[in-house]
């Protein structure tokens, strides 16, 4: 277990230690029942003080993560869910792999695994960020894999350019002009979806002890990258024109970032959309500080008013600050792995370097497969039908909200995006009802794991994506009906913590 | 640029600044003519005495890599090729981006990008160690292509599952247990081609100073990953059994690593076999010492005698030392970038939790794609002819060299895999060789991006399978006159370093 401290960040020692413990039991990287180093010898391990690892451990126990037994030693509680589905070591009469837990990893976090692995079979998934099959157009794309799978063979003996096919960044260039995005195509990298982006940008210029930024609440996997580079994360509250940028500046006056990653159009979770004037605000703030902004724009084209969202900030930057992402999971295919990467100068360079050790380059027939969608008018014709019925969707679920939610609770009413966010009484806990859900066949993401740092535990994201309209009704009424018991009951409403 | 020191590596801190300059340099990530910081600040950075850095710099003078100039500083000479393709700054007519060059980053070294970025065209590439396409059954794929992208509409709509499709991960057991690895489904991953597997290990286990190992010569993109994340590196010779193992375990008692990569069945890129001695020793020593033995086996399955080579390490495997990579590019496909990663118990958990957060999961579509090699008769079909036409082609180089290169060069007889190793004699630069035998109309991969430390410029990789027959030898015999002249001169024999 190793454990990056940052002596500087104005984080206690104790709740840094106590972050990087929680963190791997949350996600099921400890296993319920491990035996913790004593307080003597983590002390020692991260040259602390004894009273630091014991304030950790006694802050560890409240929450219910660890059990401390006198004469035997401090073990890990875990989440069971998670622990469940490790392979046992036992069950190929193996002799015991038990060396293995010594082995430090430098992975402290990993919420998405744990997330997937939790087998949902029969559930309606109000928990997943993505398009129900019938919003994909998979003849289309199928039709395409046909084609150039048939028609070029190169395409199957060949290693790809690291950087990506050069048709299709070439084509994509009229896409990003419409967003404001002027180009070249020596500029954009082709990635197995924009989290690679994530993990490249993180991996090339994040280190230990860097200071980063995130929105608070953050997409998950962000988090999980950056802790995984051993980052000092900061977060910014959102409001309802996005990232406070007023205290961003404040903390840039004592702790420069060195990279702040914002999701501005339709955040996930939230689904809030930083303003015009917000952006600028942000761009001005990476120049001063010499910061680089990750924009992560998975969902702008989901827009459900008439008009679309404000410009990426990409689109104003003009001394190479921001790196720009463009997924195209959540409007054209998760199933194709395909993200674009654009950023200039030695940037582009770097991170073109880094992806080609960490992969040596993507599959061509896949970003071939998807060529045609920016060659033809197939995405025009998409497009609208696409956010004319995410809208529908939408619309439902507000409605549904509005006539069944209890007062009590509160939610977010995105113009656009997958997304809704709600929260309970802040003394109230989401993974309590994320078990009752599941009992009725419903999940749905528990906020906490939006949190990189002092998580909250009230509040949940719901996708109106994935469902069809049909399912999609029945579990918002489900759910509005157990969020009344839920809220009206007394007994889910003293504990802070999830088990 | 950030330097990692370990300080009880046993290589002088003075070496170390040397190599990540140096490697950064070589690698065209410090472009010809940027200013380096001054003895004075780079002491005061890293913490080390005026002489180490001073002495650094006098060594990276020597080797002609930088220059410093009376009262301007100390600049980089660079190696142009790598520079020329970075993307001019100001072609675009934007403001300066001169900030980027001083933002840190973590990327010491990138070979492989570097190798790739010099564009061939017209080219006989001896360089690359990848399929001919009439040895790659690419119509039998196309048409796997075809049926699953028709017929399951899935594969586009969904996410796969991180760990990769099950189906797939069921259906190569019967081809593992032919390598006596006996193994379930769930302790196999599937990769974007065998790379992210190297990548996803060391960014799991690996850190700033840990240990690792590494044959001599080594796979390039190996070493990049490794110095990557900081790790110290350590190499240990190979002869004519593999790597020499009593030479590891005289390391592990100063310095017991935590990771040794090895390249056992036709290594890349000398070609030799580890003897099956050599392979119980390693795996003995790894547990000795609880260490990981990540095995990359490319090219076992292309051996040229009646016999296959011995078992992999992982065979052998009782206690989960083993992390086991087999990718298909080098005897199916390298467009479908497939690879396969066998591990247990805790480590196979962390790695996929690492997948997870690297890029969510692989295409479900170019897995499908290659499921029907291992649900049919498909795989024995084609190995054997593949093995049968590489043997034709070895025996083909083997041959002209034979005939016509210098008795001062000296080369390996591999029995399998795709390339040959030449050494010249040791006073001469293959570097000064490939300027020649580009202008011929030929590349090879010079040896010294082998090599992680103490750099030797005195050998050559040759790649057989590339070409056709034709092409392989006429290129043969211009390179074998090449060497003849190269040998007989004078003037190529003194410089000990490239350009």
């Amino acid at each position: 277990m190793h454990i990056d401290l940052d002596r500087h960040s104005g984080i206690t020692l104790s709740e840094q230690i106590r972050t990087s413990i929680a963190d791997r039991i949350q996600s099921g990287l400890l296993q319920e029942g491990e035996k913790l180093p004593s307080v003597r010898k983590l002390s020692k391990l991260l040259d602390v003080s004894l009273m630091t690892v014991f304030h950790a451990y006694e802050l560890l126990e409240q929450e219910g993560l660890i059990d401390r037994i006198q004469g035997k030693g401090t073990f890990t509680l875990g989440k069971s869910k998670g622990s469940k589905h490790r392979p046992s070591q036992n069950d190929s009469g193996k002799p015991s792999l038990d060396w293995q837990n010594a082995v430090v990893d430098y992975l402290p976090r990993a919420q998405y695994w744990r997330m997937m692995q939790t087998p949902l079979l029969d559930v309606a998934k109000l928990s997943m960020a993505a398009l129900h099959s019938s919003l994909i157009p998979t003849e289309w794309i199928s039709k395409q894999f046909f084609q150039y799978a048939q028609l070029d063979s190169t395409l199957l003996t060949e290693y790809g350019p690291v950087q990506g096919d050069s048709k299709l960044r070439g084509a994509v260039l009229p896409y990003f002009r419409e967003k404001s995005i002027a180009v070249s195509p020596n500029e954009i990298m082709i990635l197995n979806g924009s989290q690679q982006g994530i993990d490249l940008v993180a991996s090339t210029f994040v280190g230990p002890g860097d200071c980063v930024v995130l929105e608070e609440p953050a997409y998950p996997c962000t988090i999980d990258v950056l802790r995984k580079r051993g980052a000092t994360v900061y977060t910014i509250p959102i409001d309802e024109e996005g990232m406070q940028v007023d205290r961003l500046a404040a903390l840039c006056d004592t702790r420069p970032p060195k990279l702040i990653y914002t999701n501005p159009t339709y955040q996930n979770p939230t689904g809030t959309v930083m303003s015009a004037r917000r952006r600028a605000q942000l761009l001005e703030l990476a120049q001063s500080y010499n910061a680089i902004i990750l924009e992560d724009d998975a969902t702008s084209d989901l827009y459900f008013g008439t008009k679309p969202p404000p410009p990426p900030i990409k689109s104003m930057d003009r001394h190479g600050h921001v790196i720009y992402l463009k997924g195209i999971s959540k409007f054209i295919s998760p199933g194709c792995r395909i993200g674009f990467l654009i950023a200039d100068g030695t940037f582009i360079t770097r991170l073109v370097s880094s992806k080609g050790i960490s992969d040596l380059g993507s599959p061509l027939i896949t970003q071939k497969a998807i060529l045609p969608f920016f060659t033809s008018n197939q995405l025009q014709k998409h497009l609208p039908v696409l956010r004319e019925k995410l809208k529908e969707r939408r619309d439902l679920v507000l409605q549904i909200l509005n006539r069944m939610a209890p007062k009590s609770v509160q939610w977010t009413k995105p113009d656009g995006g997958l997304n809704i966010w709600l929260s309970l009484p802040p003394t109230m806990n989401a993974d309590d009802l994320h078990t009752f859900a599941l009992k009725e066949g419903i999940s749905f993401l528990p906020g906490h794991v939006c949190f990189p740092t002092q998580q909250q535990y009230h509040h949940l994201r719901l996708s109106f994506s994935y469902l069809d309209m049909h399912s999609l009704e029945r579990s918002l009424i489900t759910l509005c009906r157990l969020l009344q018991d839920f809220t009206s009951s007394d007994q889910h409403s003293q504990r802070m913590m999830p088990m």
